[in-house]
């Protein structure tokens, strides 16, 4: 049930990674999430044994990965670069969560290259960096202690886009195509209309009921089968509330 | 907003670790997430230097580790024991993906600790092993390498479930409290009810809707404000329905 396609035009950047050990464990985490498309910045030492070691059974990922002069070489191809931090407060301008973003991230990787942005160890993203990125993403962590190693951070965007994109259902998971962009609007106009036609949503006060039920939905990446569940359950309240 | 308590019930338990430095790295993805209950069943080598050094800022975590010579005394207080895997066939029988068990887990630990459960990083966790846990929980892996580290495989847990429960919410994220199995319970029932009113639903052949409208939420973990805003527009359809 594997659908690499969806993952393999997503991109992990680390830019100015000074452990090699940490290059070959994102190596590793990348591919237990199939990704495969690592593009390192100025790395201070690679290829190194390190490296090797920890990538175990990534070799082939490390093996492909291209090394660039400069991030701005590395985003060349990419339609998106979404900058990654644990820490909402290092990021220059507001950040949305990984989960809520993981949406936005795979529709953009239909249209082509997307690149996932990791800074330096020590130092996480510049400002420079930052400012290449047409978005930020932060890792929801612990506020007193935040600093997630980076082949750990890899890891978790890894598994959070791989599991929104149900790239590796398990048998009780959902296996369905996830829903575009386009079929989430559909609904939520949908929503909309008919929640106003209830007279629970105020079309001229409507509140933050829409905004509620967007990012809740956000969380969740629907499958395409959902929304058409969801929009047929719309339509039967929408018929009954007409019928007299 | 850090709400560490509902994430203090939750311990992570190494099963015969072989490598102090992932017990170290286990520490350090624990305390980024905001876990802190860490104990070991017969490490190879711990106390350990390499443990000490991968546990970087999470020195107290590692501190604060209980040794114990079996897992049955690990899980002495436990009221819900879950092993985890990458891979599913690895697993003795049927595993639900970690997305999935999120909520019954974090309502578990209301009642009382809950253990997840990682075993050896070569051998995974064995029969015996497996026959002590209530729950088993695969993290949807690339079925052509599933071999996640362990530190790693503890950062995803811990994440997904911080994430799941809005531990670490960011600005843009979810804050509320998460809905408990009573709430969610009872916004089924009411849905259930509100569709088959509609006619959408027939009571006689209710079909898999129900049990996709339960896949779907218990993705998102709702909050107990959503559910609330869930039923307000039920019972308005409800309402619109009836009028004649």
């Amino acid at each position: 049930m594997d659908r690499p396609d969806d993952l393999s035009r997503i991109r992990i950047v680390l830019s100015k990674p000074s452990h090699p050990g940490n290059i070959g464990g994102a190596a590793r985490a990348m591919k237990t999430m199939g990704f495969g498309d690592l593009a390192l910045v100025k790395p201070r030492y690679f290829p190194d044994p390190d490296a090797t070691a920890m990538a175990a059974g990534a070799a082939d990922v490390l093996a492909a990965a291209s090394v660039h002069e400069s991030l701005e070489a590395a985003l060349g191809d990419c339609v998106l670069a979404v900058g990654f931090s644990a820490r909402e407060r290092d990021l220059s301008h507001p950040a949305k969560s990984l989960r809520e973003s993981a949406r936005e991230i795979l529709d953009a990787a239909l249209a082509g290259p997307v690149a996932l942005v990791f800074g330096n160890e020590t130092s996480g993203l510049s400002n420079d960096e930052m400012s290449r990125c047409q978005r930020l993403v932060a890792i929801p962590a612990n506020s007193a202690y935040a600093s997630l190693n980076l082949a750990a951070a890899v890891q978790v965007a890894c598994y959070e886009l791989a599991t929104s994109a149900g790239a590796h259902a398990t048998a009780a998971g959902g296996s369905g195509t996830v829903a575009t962009g386009g079929d989430l609007a559909a609904l939520f106009a949908h929503l909309e209309s008919a929640v106003t036609a209830s007279g629970y949503l105020d079309a001229k006060r409507p509140g933050r009921f829409m905004e509620r039920m967007r990012r809740l939905f956000a969380r969740t990446s629907l499958e395409r089968e959902e929304v058409k569940l969801l929009r047929g359950m719309l339509a039967a309240f929408e018929k009954r509330m007409r019928r007299d």
